[in-house]
């Protein structure tokens, strides 16, 4: 049987994946910036890396999942300018920053457990990392890769070039990179253009603040990740992974860091989830093209037709491979749920199959499942994984007519497996995972014809019958009241 | 009207409440140390705290509600012996300490959601400042308040006692503090047995440790609340809450910190919430007479009969003051569920209350109503405010029989404040929260009746009524689907 491999950006290249510590595995993902509600790319993000989180557990290593939380220096400006995200948003709402953080905090945890999101193993905040990343400046000042200037400390990419290369992550070269890079108001503390904060001295209205050897003030955007990734789970660890846009500077920055102050680069695989577009074009707040992972589940979008669960909406995005770009639509949306329905509809059948026909079938059982590991063990090709668990499902037709298909115990196996695949693996909710609102819609009009029915058996004093209603419902957790104005009924 | 009067346990008194600053309010509450899952106790601290933030909210208050997650310097004595209860549980379990605290923080999150509390606006942990704990050191140290030995960093009882009187809080003179001290093994760097710790230089084997000016250690346990309520809140601030036994030496500690660096207690009113009791007897893990928060949701454990809703617990809780010792038992909580559901039911006939009799009723709804508030308003006096519900209660079974009590807009009226009462300021659930099994069991049940009535009905080819029952149930989002082994259904 082939073993995983992974795509990895840093040498550009599918390569087979050792443990640096097996069964141990050590994986940092870039979580969100929390100055405003996660969006729709950073959740497929997530999502794509807890379906490795997932597939990583499956396949038996111990996985330590660290995944931050961004709560302070991230400025407006990628490029070390501008004011901090969230003490923006703080200012603007009239808000202690750290109000900001618990909610948008609050509200990315309800997401990822509405997608069913295994929570990561330890959720670090940069705000609660200002003692490491102080250290981890001192290294790289002592190391030489950094410098003072006016109270602010920055990485030297001089310094640094000399015995490393940069952009590597990227794969920019670096007079792209210095053609590419504006010089801008405040920053003609930097003796490079590409040089960036690892501390930047508090301007007075700047609110979030520490106190430093350098001044009071604050952390640069790249240092948690290097802080954070090093003191949970060493200077050279197994996955790094985080979206796409984050190659550029962030994780090239990173990278840099962890070199100079380690020698390691930190993670040994690199790994990046791709954008999603929206009816074929980028998603964009200002020109209205764009959807919230929350509008997927409420239909809250003019975008939308209908409100999708969070099976049907993980089970569109792992149709597509979380290295190629997802375009999001009505449409493709709708044939995702026809066939995530149709997949779970198959599995009732196996379910309430009975026991006839042969123990073992003809169908090949142990290829098919063979082919489930081996197209998840290509990169985490999970759209191939989807394919083949179609292909069960023409088998579990077939053996509806012909239960010499399955047979009894190949029947019970598949549907073991198929639930491993589905729910273990991919994520996708064993059970309907409907809301209070659905299921009280739902309950309110079988409930209509219960007691119909139950009034009509009492007109017509068909006592037995009605007894034998109230007994099924009260199996069932349902209380009747009867009252002046009719019969209604609660749960207990 | 009456005012809001909170009961002060520093003065000891039934105090008038006056923000310092309306209408905003700084309220700072002890949260748990995320070394195990929450405790039934310390679910009620909380969930009687979250009675004081909904109720100042209904008063129109701007509350600004801190509560911390200690996840550091919680040692298992609290004499600052022994080991950090956070690093200990991590050694037991083989793992690094803040996956012990992602853990319990995200159960703790859950089972406060799960009683339907309302979030803090800021949650800090005591990792996440570090620096703010250091700089407290700083100034106290300056202030001649602490001492350093051997890397540790005390805080000077004796100092302390010149200027300021030092047990106010807990009610306890110095002699008896004296008495009650022992010495213990590791203590001898202290001057004085009362002394208490900022700082301790780390053992060899503490895991959880930070550089700082004094030696590579760890905060004392007492700080973080001072660091974080000053950061958030102010040197001097509204409110503070806590669990009856943190009293002392915790928050004997704290005021002594918050006087001597920054000349403020900290908090204007200090508020603790009583014990409870399980059949009569204190709850021990070691006797098992014990109940956990889960256990009363799922019904699992020795000591109950059934599975009780979150809304029965709270209104079971609320019916105690929270400076009351609450007793649970099996038969309190079935009379106070059953107390709940008649509370919900009597809303219920309000609601569905023909639009007859006059106007305004007989009843007299503004005493009512303003009974309640007052019953508020005297240190949150929730078993008056719930006697107050049931009166209401009394009135719309006369409305009944006599709508002259209530009339169309007085039951309208009434049917507003008590949902005002009941879900806003008490946080019992406005509608039914059952979770996905017990929905899926009610409708199970409810659709077994309905399949069958479907089933006769194409069996005598009633063509009309089989598609008059699919009709109803798709409006309910139901899908019938017909098979080989007779029909089931799904939600859409």
């Amino acid at each position: 049987m082939s073993t995983l491999h992974l795509y990895d950006s840093l040498t550009g290249a599918l390569r087979r994946f050792e443990a640096l510590n097996a069964p141990h595995v050590g994986m940092y993902v870039c979580g969100p910036t929390v100055y405003s509600d996660v969006h729709l790319g950073n959740t497929r993000t997530f999502l794509s890396f807890d379906l490795l989180f997932r597939y990583l557990k499956h396949l038996g290593y111990k996985v330590r999942y660290v995944r931050n939380i961004t709560d302070a220096g991230h400025l407006e400006n990628d490029a070390d300018a501008g004011e901090d995200k969230i003490a923006k948003k703080a200012r603007l709402e009239q808000l202690e920053p750290m109000e900001i953080v618990q909610r948008y905090t609050l509200g990315f945890h309800a997401v990822m457990q509405a997608y069913n999101a295994l929570p990561p193993s330890i959720e670090p905040t940069a705000t609660g990392h200002i003692v490491e990343q102080m250290e981890l400046i001192k290294t790289l000042l002592a190391d030489g890769y950094a410098y003072e200037a006016n109270g602010s400390v920055y990485f030297s990419i001089e310094t640094y070039l000399k015995t490393h290369p940069y952009g590597e992550l990227s794969g920019r070269s670096i007079d792209d990179l210095e053609t590419g890079t504006r010089e801008l108001e405040g920053q003609t503390d930097k003796r490079h253009p590409l040089d960036f904060a690892l501390w930047k001295k508090a301007l007075p209205e700047h609110i979030m603040r520490w106190p430093s050897p350098w001044s009071v003030g604050f952390p640069g955007w790249h240092l948690e990740c290097s802080a954070m990734s090093t003191k949970y789970l060493g200077s050279e660890f197994d996955i790094h992974g985080g979206g796409m846009d984050l190659k550029f500077p962030h994780h090239e920055c990173e990278l840099a860091q962890n070199k100079g102050a380690t020698g390691h680069g930190g993670a040994r695989y690199w790994l990046h989830a791709n954008m999603l577009t929206l009816n074929g074009k980028r998603m964009a707040k200002s020109t209205g093209n764009t959807l919230d992972p929350r509008d997927l589940l409420a239909g809250t979008s003019e975008h939308l037709s209908k409100a999708y669960s969070p099976g049907a909406v993980r089970f569109f995005m792992h149709q597509a491979h979380y290295r190629s770009v997802l375009d999001f639509s009505d449409s493709a949306l709708q044939a995702a749920e026809k066939g995530y329905h149709r997949l779970l509809a198959s599995m009732q059948t196996l379910r309430k199959r009975p026991a006839h026909g042969p123990e073992q079938g003809t169908w090949n059982f142990g290829e098919w499942d063979a082919a489930c590991t081996e197209a998840m063990n290509q990169d985490l090709n999970s759209p191939i994984l989807i394919a083949q668990l179609f292909e069960a499902t023409k088998a579990i037709a077939a053996d509806q007519i012909d239960p010499q298909v399955l047979g009894t115990s190949g029947a019970k196996e598949l549907l073991g497996r198929m639930e491993v695949w589905m729910f273990e693996v991919l994520g996708l909710a064993p059970e309907h995972q409907a809301n209070n609102q659905q299921w009280q819609k739902a309950l309110d009009s079988a409930m209509s014809v219960v007691l119909d029915l139950r009034q009509k058996a009492r007109e017509t004093k068909n006592w037995p019958a009605s007894d034998a209603l109230r007994d099924t419902l009260v199996e069932g957790g349902i209380v009747v009241l009867d009252g002046p104005e009719g019969s209604s009924y609660r749960l207990e």
